[in-house]
């Protein structure tokens, strides 16, 4: 029997709907995958009471509860006065707490706020958690049957904490039996090709099949009870691996880190020590931002119209044959640019076409490198954010493609 | 006092966070419209013990629930059985319900699977809620204090069935009276700053106040119950915006469309009919990729380096000067461009500065309008990520004071 695990969320904005909560997906996965069986999510808002009752009721009926939200400096962060209720606490000023606090002010240049002091009150005989990323400390507590780990509900916070205080805690704490998730991560392709693709493989009973969709990607999910073999565990992927082909960018889950397909790029990129230089289009800026923190991006340019690019470069470019006109764009661009590698992007069709979500675009990508001329061409439709998005995963995509050496003469322009 | 409200989700895929549970928010949202309170959200697997349990507690609980879920053909969906079994009620084969099960399938010419009979066993007594989106019925019953609406969890379907079959009982079954939420949207200030600003107004006792911080806004709320009078929660809440002053660049909940600070410029500037050229740094693309869709941004360009900068636009530069060289880079830029406005940012500092999440890089942001040049000079840590983004909107921001007519002489260089 696993541990039973129960994620709490606590904010106005969750139980009226304005958050979306989605740390507490974020977590079950988490927890799922340290051998947690998750047994249930509750989310209440800012009152005492509500919470008082809540934290009782789950003492007593889970082993261990992650809860998110209510660390804030403002008066309707209840979170700790709740817990010091329920569980018959007093709150303690927290000299440690109270010093990161200010710290986190003194190097941003800022006058800390009379209100912040109160983050650093914290339940007696709690464990601290250091948050190293805002202001708002979490802290663990143990009642009755539950162990209890309050961390702020800021996503970004939140998981920094769980990644580096709670989950090497929770291994100590708790006798787990973890199962192996391994994701095979996609782009290009949907769920449905994938189970036509895979539907002849023999999986064997004991291992779930599922999948994840996102509009960034496909994920391939394998989910391996505890102590199965690695082995066979791997020869499975691998197989799954090789029927999806040169759509797979990362296998997470079998030891190596990996990340989105802009993560994937990134180490790829660093590793080969490349240089880039990119011309967007349609993905307007999204293309440049998704390698942030990349030095080997070494400049990014946008026109609003295939005109202005011309004139910018001195080119007789038209849109009649889109694909010259992306080649010459970076022929030029290397030029200037001293990139090992030239991403462009163009798409047929004035600007209107972009906001239209009604309109389909034709989107032409041409990378150059290693000497040669690689080139991907798709129709994307959708709002203008849905288009963006979707031009700059399929210019990365390329890059990808190449860099991983699974790029076909299909591509060779 | 409103009735009260709770949200219960089923499913194995929310519980372990394969889904996020956007059903959650979304009918909490249509619900605080109507007028309910919402006290709690509920998630929990296909396990028919804690289904039961749960509905029985809700039952004693709330004036109101609606469940998602766990409504469709195959074994693990239990929904329509727990109810059975907390309620006391026996199944029931709807003639009705089947019907429309065999049409849904009819019309698509699809044979309908013999699982799908499940789908017409109704709790007798319980109110069908017909589905013409899919083949799950929905249905309401009252146990307790409380009114149980059903809906399945495919989203589509259950807003469909919400708006159309549920949303008009509702109105009719509850006495409702809809508070007012009003959303003061602020960006460059914190939280608990803002606490210290508005410390002095006074609040009505029936007047909630509570906020709402994200990486890209603070928004102070302001919840008033249902008939405050008009002209008074104009002035109290033109009280807090004076208060706050230029941090806020937009008011929700008084009739205005609003949305974030790239919406709130792009309004702007499709309203003055005015042009856009940027330089990122910092941002590396973030800033335009914000402006998606906007035929207002001509161009933009990143460099890695401010050396590569001044060489591509044939400049003496250097960052001992920061203002002075923003001031050439947007100069130049200009002339390029044919922009009205241009917006630059240059950072203190080397790239490797942008990586090191310890460390701070100071950020340059200028504008020049209106014959004039504005600047703004602040400091952001954090990750890349955090850094991109927050230069984006400080970059943002300045435009949108400007072009809101709040940008001070402290601004002018």
């Amino acid at each position: 029997m696993n541990p039973t695990l129960e994620i709490f969320s606590q904010g106005e904005e969750i139980v009226t709907g304005h958050t979306v909560d989605t740390n507490a997906a974020w977590l079950s996965q988490q927890a799922v995958a340290l051998g947690f069986t998750v047994t249930r999510h509750t989310a209440v808002g800012d009152k005492l009471d509500d919470l008082v009752v809540l934290l009782k009721e789950i003492s007593l009926r889970a082993d261990c509860c992650i809860c998110t939200g209510g660390l804030g400096p403002t008066s309707d962060d209840l979170t700790a006065t709740a817990v010091a209720e329920a569980f018959g606490l007093v709150l303690e000023f927290d000299v440690v707490a109270f010093a990161h606090i200010q710290q986190f002010f003194m190097t941003r240049n800022r006058l800390m706020p009379e209100s912040n002091r109160k983050q650093a009150m914290l339940p007696k005989g709690a464990e601290r958690l250091d948050n190293e990323w805002g202001t708002a400390p979490g802290f663990a507590v143990h009642y009755q049957r539950c162990w209890f780990v309050f961390l702020p509900g800021v996503p970004s916070e939140m998981r920094a904490i769980f990644l580096e205080k709670v989950r090497p805690t929770l291994a100590t704490r708790f006798t787990l039996r973890p199962s192996t998730l391994v994701s095979i991560k996609t782009f290009g392709i949907g769920e449905s090709d994938i189970q036509q693709r895979i539907g002849g493989i023999a999986i064997p009973a004991q291992v779930q099949l599922g999948f994840r969709a996102s509009l960034n990607e496909v994920q391939t999910k394998l989910l391996f009870p505890p102590n199965y073999p690695g082995a066979e565990m791997r020869l499975l992927v691998a197989e799954f691996a090789d029927i999806l082909g040169d759509v797979v960018f990362a296998v997470d889950g079998l030891g190596e880190v990996t990340g989105d397909l802009a993560f994937t790029v990134d180490q790829l990129m660093q590793a080969g020590k490349h240089t880039l230089a990119v011309v967007e289009t349609a993905s307007q800026g999204l293309l440049a931002g998704l390698c942030v923190g990349s030095a080997w991006l070494l400049e990014t340019r946008y026109e609003c119209s295939l005109a202005r690019l011309a004139q910018k470069l001195a080119l007789a470019i038209s849109a009649d044959d889109l694909l010259e006109a992306a080649k010459a764009v970076a022929l030029a661009t290397r030029h200037g640019s001293g990139a090992d590698f030239v991403l462009v992007q163009l798409y047929a069709g004035d600007f209107p076409a972009l906001l239209d979500k009604g309109k389909l675009i034709d989107l032409q990508t041409v990378l150059l490198a290693g000497g040669r001329c690689y080139q991907a061409k798709r129709s994307i439709a959708g709002l203008p954010q849905r288009k963006q998005n979707q031009a700059a995963l399929l210019a990365l995509d390329l890059l990808r493609r190449y860099l991983q050496g699974s790029v076909s003469d299909a591509h060779l322009c």
